[in-house]
């Protein structure tokens, strides 16, 4: 049966984005630092429209990844930098121009109602009823395909505080940020999820820490 | 050359200990989950007077730290749990009884100054000049054997921050705490210290991930 996978970067010391986050640095002062394994990677420039690229572990786990997944679910943030009514918000169209890198439907949880969006490739939908009926309807695109939950770091919480994630892959990279925005904040303490580590793939520049979700 | 290791267990959410350190929770709430994957273990068990345990991976894992080290530095929280004067510290003699379970010299630094104690295998040194100086002492008593920084986290970081630490070996347990004590939270993010990924084993209940700290 097809998994809901919670897939991220995250620093060290538990950040998956730096402070300080604006429209010219979406990921915060520093952030750049725990996507920077991926940029090289054949299977990152590919769906960038990028040519070339390196092979080998890393970019095979990314590459596996992005052939399980049939649809993706995201935070608003993550979709634009942007909160409140879409008018105001200067990436009203997301960050990736004409032709987004997800090529599968992709789920955008938002308090602001908004017709689909059709990008080449991607079509954007606008979820108002929150994560729980976000990954119903991305389920049902998926078909046999996963589930992915790209990020931010309050969806991924809100999916597994609501018991909705069967997979957590963490792609553990070593620098410090110091601060930011944290994986897990928003997950209560009282009732957390269990964890159990189901494989671990290292390279020089990232470890990546796959977990299943026990309920 | 002998090497400065600075070693301690985290949850995946960045916490070595949990909230609400007190005499009967040193480790606060939920921090004895930490723990739980050495306890069972041959290399935990014996120098503990224990019989028996589990060997392995993990085992070996731990039994290799421990021949390997010839000294141990650690904070007074680690020591006792108290802080200000000895007089007025219920744990003044440490946790662990009549033989503790390091069985070689350890180098306690505190604010407030005391002669040597001797217990059964172990001397505790008390050191009132900083860790640079401790790790100086450790280094002197160890020999050609590391030097293993123990904890807690405030230890760890001040040894990071004097660039005082060869590696960095995290006990990283898949489980939440939500809050507590966070290691790297004294370090400074200005120039924080660099990592480079030495080696993973990955085990059901912890990964060990060990870090060269690069200068």
């Amino acid at each position: 049966m097809a998994k809901v996978v919670a897939e991220i970067s995250s620093s060290l010391d538990g950040y998956v984005a730096g402070p300080n986050q604006t429209l010219e640095e979406p990921l915060g002062r520093g952030g750049d630092q725990l996507h920077e394994w991926a940029y090289p990677l054949k299977s990152f420039r590919e769906p960038h429209g990028l040519p070339g690229g390196e092979t080998g572990p890393d970019d095979e786990l990314l590459a596996q990844s992005f052939r399980a997944a049939g649809a993706v679910v995201m935070g608003r943030r993550m979709f634009s930098g942007g909160a409140g009514p879409w008018e105001a918000d200067p990436k009203a169209d997301g960050w990736w121009g004409d032709e987004p890198p997800f090529h599968m439907p992709v789920f955008v949880v938002t308090h602001h109602a908004r017709e689909p969006l059709a990008k080449t490739g991607t079509t954007f939908t606008f979820v108002t009823d929150g994560f729980e009926s976000a990954v119903e309807q991305a389920r049902a695109a998926a078909g046999d395909k996963n589930v992915q939950v790209g990020g931010g770091a309050d969806a991924i919480d809100q999916c597994l505080e609501a018991g909705l994630a069967d997979e957590l892959l963490i792609h553990l990279v070593p620098v410090l940020l110091g601060d930011g925005v944290r994986l897990f904040a928003g997950v209560s303490p009282e009732l957390p999820p269990r964890f159990e580590l189901a494989s671990v793939l290292d390279s020089p520049l990232v470890t990546h820490l796959r977990y299943r979700i026990l309920r």
